[in-house]
């Protein structure tokens, strides 16, 4: 295990989230609020630390697979605790425990809260809570390596970082260069944002809450900054404008690429994303014609089924309706859809389309095995064979996920006193980076009720759902840690 | 497609299910009850048909797979289709759609009932109801090629039967003649259930009552005759008799083949049983640990644990306790049994044990590719590497299983009205092959108040899970019927 090289990769993400803390500084100036000086210190400590560790370049440089998903794994966790400090000192969360599963919530683009009065917070901490679900959203350490110039002399091993930072079944670099395409990427990620911030403001939104709220449709994150969440603005433009960028933002960033380089054509063959096109209309359709009944109007239906088909496929956790009174197909859809998350190399959470895709095929093929046993047949994807590395891959992610799932829910009954249904949908609303489950902990409850205990198992749960599972179970295996 | 074969195996099965249906008509005459001839008009509809399907051998005897599948199918279909008519022409079950479900549910090993007064049927409907658990169990058509002389001719395609009708992802003969192995196997079924009855009978339980509990033990289908289930008897004696036996049934018989030939020592090395006995042990001890505060002594604690442990997980049914008022870490123990099913080759539903092993070990497997991309890993199973087309058929069952999944929970809530966990758990007790839920379908609720379009969908559901859902996916597929 190199180390030094981990170190040395930490460093600079930890400098880089000292220098995105001034943001927040500067919030705190503006609107006059004593609690920048909670900023001061964090900031303080991450240069420092992040200086010391980057101070000398390592002679080895080279990384394995190994060292690609520890580094992306201690960087998470490190990032989270450094994050949650500012929370801890401005005494707006008192527990550190608890500050530490807002910010892993944020970073994860969850959007669990323990927070039971989120309206009560300073312009500050409501920035800084929002902020890390941006910078969770496209990930950290591949927007780290875009702008450190060392990073294009060694883009071979940097896939390693990139592969278990970015989800979905499989990871292609767009160009030769992987700091190149990391830029690309992220010049789309702020684009798109500022075009969002632009139409809520033409809204009537006001500007500090359409920064915050498109920083939370960006990252697919659904941290809402009152109460209400997106309800509390009553507008169908406003609820219309997060609803679609929602979706845009659920799109594998690969093909926004393809659009801006002008083959526009090839991104709309995407099979993954005419899958995900149609389960979003069809889901969408199937709740509006069930929830008419209950709205009595079409534009309410289709308004209300919209959002929220978007925001759960999504796994962004936003809430215009209470869709606990809604009949139980549309239930039903919601809860299939939590699974099932959106593209691949996109900033949302769970399975994602494309492994869906995959496993379904994987599924029709051992059908057409039983009927011909010797026969030998390929599972397309998006035209092509797949790799048989990519599947086995994709059905052993289920597996893990589903063990994942399972070890998780047994340890929280555990320590907790709670009802079947919200430990169910508590690890499922973290493990999936949706945030709200059901019963304590829905959208109108918050985490806050659980012990210490459950509340740092469900850090690790947010943590392995965004960095797809397996760098934080390597964390865990003895096998890392023994030296070659 | 051999139709002619196939039509000439349903024969077989049809007129054997005619002379089983002679047991309860002489039931019915022992007490004298009228509804005798209820059975009359079944058995001689179902000798007639068999006897024309079979009158003939086709020419050609060959089947493949495929054939295999349909057959067991249908079969099961068919027999559950005759064996209904008894309830429905003696008016225990007016309508014939809740008649249907009540005899998939016999066979299936189920349990799921639409009754809502058992203990108001003639002893005759009883009987059958609880008998058709103890055929379900071991399987139909291996038994009936068993007692078929011709069918020692051609044991190589009965391997397409029995791999469609005995559960677990792997099916090996004992000895080199099937027909020579489902005798062997019908016979350690036959004295295991006898074994049953006479120490129920020592435990001060009835005749009648000793002899359809051990049916529904034998089969592990959990038909109760007593509105409180097994609780009814109100004995420490005939709970541990039970749980031990309903645990017996749940191992896989090729390992009582083993004690029988004196290789009791290499049966007790089997990876499968050790498992089993660990994870009952296990649960039992934890479950124990946790209602210790509930019967605050010992004795109670460890019997109702045991029992429900032993209940669950070889998806039987029975109930001593309501587990609806233990706590959250009983519930959560119970719920995970439900899907993990006992041995392969047995008589419980569920996943098995076997499968989760292997998944378990892909899972872990693809932890170590992440760190060693290149390295080749073998999986172990019972002391060999396990062949690559059981891995994979494994992780497809897997697969397949949560579409059916999907599907079935969407269907059903187009049709019904009812809460999510009522939707949720109909669909889990009837694939599973468990029988009660929760909530509306609850141990002490039944499934008499779903629409008959929900009926039908939880039949299908329920053969689909015993026979390992691949045979009755296969009815469905159009590439069945097309002709070669």
């Amino acid at each position: 295990m190199n180390y030094r090289m981990i170190a040395y990769i930490i460093g600079h993400i930890v400098r880089v989230e000292g220098i995105l803390m001034v943001l927040p500084l500067i919030c705190a100036l503006i609107y006059g609020e004593g609690s920048w000086l909670a900023f001061l210190i964090p900031i303080a400590a991450a240069l420092m630390i992040g200086t010391l560790f980057t101070v000398k370049k390592p002679e080895n440089t080279q990384i394995f697979a190994k060292e690609g998903f520890v580094s992306v794994a201690l960087s998470w966790i490190i990032m989270s605790l450094i994050g949650a400090l500012p929370f801890v000192i401005g005494g707006a969360i008192p527990s550190y425990v608890d500050a530490f599963f807002e910010t892993v919530s944020g970073f994860t683009t969850t959007g669990a809260s323990i927070l039971t009065d989120v309206e009560a917070m300073d312009h500050c901490m409501l920035f800084w809570r929002s902020f890390t679900q941006w910078i969770g959203g496209m990930g950290v350490l591949v927007f780290v390596m875009a702008i450190l110039p060392q990073a294009d002399t060694r883009s071979v091993k940097l896939m390693h970082v990139m592969r278990a930072e970015v989800p979905g079944p499989k990871v292609g670099k767009l160009v030769s260069k992987i700091s190149r395409t990391a830029r690309i990427m992220y010049g789309i990620y702020i684009v798109m944002t500022a075009i969002e911030i632009v139409l809520l403001l033409i809204g009537g939104m006001p500007f500090f809450d359409s920064l915050l709220n498109s920083f939370a449709t960006a990252g697919t994150g659904g941290f809402g900054i009152k109460a209400a969440s997106i309800a509390a603005y009553d507008s169908a433009y406003i609820d219309y404008v997060i609803g679609i960028f929602m979706v845009l933002f659920g799109v594998n960033f690969n093909l926004y690429y393809f659009i801006l380089i002008g083959q526009g054509v090839q991104a709309l063959k995407s099979e993954e994303l005419r899958w995900y096109a149609a389960i979003v209309t069809g889901a969408a359709a199937l709740i509006a014609w069930d929830i008419y009944r209950i709205y009595g109007n079409v534009g309410d239906s289709v308004r209300y089924a919209f959002f929220q088909v978007s925001s759960v496929i999504t796994t962004t956790g936003f809430a215009t309706a209470d869709f606990n009174t809604w009949p139980v197909l549309s239930q039903t859809i919601l809860v299939l859809l939590m699974f099932c998350g959106a593209c691949a190399g996109s900033t949302a959470g769970g399975i994602k389309v494309s492994r869906i895709i995959l496993l379904v095929k994987m599924g029709l093929r051992e059908i057409k095995y039983m009927l011909h046993p010797r026969a030998v047949i390929a599972i397309n994807m998006e035209g092509k064979p797949a790799e048989r590395e990519v599947i086995r891959s994709a059905a052993a992610f289920i597996i893990v996920y589903n063990m994942l799932y399972v070890v998780s829910f047994f340890c929280l009954t555990f320590a907790e006193e709670c009802d079947l249904v919200t430990g169910f949908t508590a690890v499922a609303a973290t493990i999936n980076n949706i945030g709200p489950g059901l019963g304590e902990v829905g959208p109108m409850g918050s985490f806050a009720g659980f012990t210490d205990f459950t509340k740092l198992l469900l850090s690790f749960d947010m943590l392995a759902g965004r960095l797809e599972i397996f760098p934080m179970i390597m964390l865990l295996a003895p096998s890392t840690w023994r030296s070659r």
